[in-house]
């Protein structure tokens, strides 16, 4: 029989992308819908990476270096100099976008069967590359109550098994907006040390903290070796479709390894890495603007969050996403029923449950994760539409849930 | 110990990239080198292309559709139309270079310890994704004398097992050129359809047949969920940098599986993808002149190598690619000697060691690939370069390399 493979079967759906369907059922039903479900920012990417593009002066498209330009390569150490990371061209791979990234950590690092400890809840695609390289992802939880900080280090201890080669920190975390202290990172440092891991260090939100300073984990003294930076343009610059990121590590045997899965699949893409080599030029301030722009909202967001009856929302220190805790029953049902049952003066809104982000089956039940990627106004309107709809669903669907309960 | 992982150590580095260090060495001893290594063409880009990205009109550089714009993905409808291919724009998946289609190809349809048949030789980087999804190759021998044709049923048969899950054929062939006809694709089919295999179809150098027309393994009748389709925008319209590809198959599970792979790294390059819809609407004589152009090569190169003594090059059926029997003991190392320690009039020839594109040890050590991307003029002197080289080496080289066997 022709059988796709049980790898292929195992494969996890997008969460975050899943009830996409229902969305666009709504949007034909004439409803519009706030999407808050995706880090799909509004913010212009800078003109001036565009207009690199635009100007760039080449007849032949050709591959280039396996490790991404030289001249780009270059220019990153700039950057990275900028934000306390000292590097140098021969430390920084270039990859399609930070996905990849990860992609040629776990491969690179890991064996089939070899295990990586993650905090939950986190980013969902690990699950997608774990399946992909044969790992298995042991999480251990973080909880809203504070905020999703670093779990104890002796939950750390427990997960460890002989097999477990990794820890994954994604600093400020995607879906949490947690912003991870120095201390938090030096309890990491003390862990990779005794156990001998590799820390993965997704840093994909590192301009955009609002509560503190980031603290990258290239920064960590004595465990070059150890620590592997999956970074990225993506949000940085909201270029999300450039489909640049980077692998840095001071690891040479681990840059060789990568180096070999780089010149299998040739080269990183070519207009991308000219608006991604401009963009280190843009003046020191561009941050400015968009990290009060995400500041106002974020403010906005989990005011208007912490206002409903029985919402919490723990304030995020980075990145731009917060996770709700709803009085609702099952957030994939909730969020489901959003789009396909509700609307509001002809408007609605699209969040993420959280469960699709949490490794232990069960948790998030009750949460969401919200993105505010969209202005102030759009914010607002979508708050307006979820305090209207946990009203009508407590009203009417979780009561009658509880009635048929009874029964 | 921190270790990387043993998939890390036993990916293969890039056969075609190893030389690279000595190129470098030689140019920066001011010696020019002429690359037949590397299948770069030196066609301009089509300006139609690099306009359309100049010319759009967006502010966010938003992501894609996991599987590409839907606006592409419905153009690309219209290009596999005119080659004989009808498929509908949900059968198609916008990737990565070929390079990630082949990818997703193995993780969704291979497991782990799954076995995969390739004539041999063929495109080295198959080796690297074997690797990188476990899947392991076994090679069947093409042979130069009947100018590597498929070989016969008998061979597959005997490399058939319970773990054989696909077969690979690249059409026309990259390494060798050769263009598979018609009724070896049905004799491929018939391999198929008995063993309940996937056909892996890369056809990335469809456009460039000189002998016959190009038969298309989506164009096979009945075997509609075991053809897969790899495809690129790379040579078709020389913009190897792009990295735009697509995987196309008709097979509804595969592509529910591939949709998964493809939203966890979430979407294909954004810029490129605008260039590579521009790409179909190139005027249908767009090619006459690109493959005008290669069959000048071609003949060039050809007919320069058949010309040396105790030289032979099968006149290759398509593709930009040749490979040429030497009367030499060593390609890999005649191949770096050439860079390190031969010149004529300050020019030097840069060859693929034919070794790199075999899977059995030992095959494929008197034989070099040229791949005749440059033009007519640049290929001329690179025969000159090689034709004094074959004379140099066999005087002083290969000569004292027999007398030291003798002492």
């Amino acid at each position: 029989m022709l059988q796709i493979s049980q790898r292929g079967l195992a494969m996890p759906p997008s969460p975050i992308r899943k009830l996409v369907p229902f969305a666009e059922a709504a949007k034909k039903k004439g409803i519009r819908v706030y999407h808050l479900n995706i880090g799909q920012p509004d913010i212009e990417t800078p003109k001036a990476m565009l207009d690199a593009v635009r100007n760039a002066d080449f007849k032949v498209l050709e591959y280039s270096h396996s490790a991404g330009n030289e001249s780009y390569r270059r220019k990153l150490t700039e950057y990275y100099e900028k934000v306390g990371i000292h590097v140098n061209h021969n430390q920084i791979i270039v990859t399609t976008g930070g996905s990849e990234a990860i992609q040629f950590g776990f491969m690179a690092c890991l064996d089939p069967g070899d295990e990586v400890i993650i905090p939950e809840p986190f980013y969902a695609n690990y699950n997608g590359f774990a399946v992909a390289a044969g790992v298995v992802v042991k999480p251990i939880t973080s909880y809203i109550e504070n905020g999703f900080a670093l779990p104890p280090i002796e939950e750390f201890e427990k997960a460890i098994t002989p097999r477990t080669k990794a820890i994954v920190i994604c600093n400020p975390n995607n879906p949490t907006g947690y912003l991870y202290s120095r201390e938090e990172m030096e309890v990491l440092k003390q862990i990779i040390l005794k156990h001998q891991l590799f820390l993965f260090a997704d840093e994909a939100y590192r301009e955009f903290c609002y509560t503190g300073e980031h603290f990258s984990a290239m920064q960590l003294e004595g465990v070059d070796d150890h620590v592997v930076l999956m970074d990225t343009i993506s949000k940085r610059y909201s270029a999300c479709g450039a489909r640049i990121g980077a692998l840095v590590t001071r690891n040479k045997s681990l840059l060789d390894a990568v180096m070999k899965f780089a010149q299998a699949r040739l080269s990183p893409p070519g207009f991308a890495q000219i608006a991604a080599e401009a963009a280190v030029d843009l003046p020191d301030t561009y941050f400015d603007a968009t990290k009060a722009e995400y500041l106002l909202r974020r403010d906005t967001l989990v005011n208007r969050l912490n206002a409903m009856e029985g919402v919490f929302c723990p304030n995020p220190g980075g990145a731009f996403y917060a996770i709700a805790r709803l009085p609702i029953d099952d957030a994939d049902k909730f969020c489901q029923w959003l789009l396909e049952d509700f609307s509001y003066k002809d408007q609605t809104v699209m969040l993420a449950p959280a469960t699709g982000f949490y490794g232990t089956a069960g948790l998030g039940k009750n949460e969401v994760r919200l993105a505010y990627v969209l202005n102030v106004e759009s914010i607002n309107a979508a708050m307006d539409c979820l305090e209207q709809a946990l009203f009508t669903y407590a009203n009417e669907i979780n009561v009658s849930v509880s009635d048929t309960k009874h029964v």
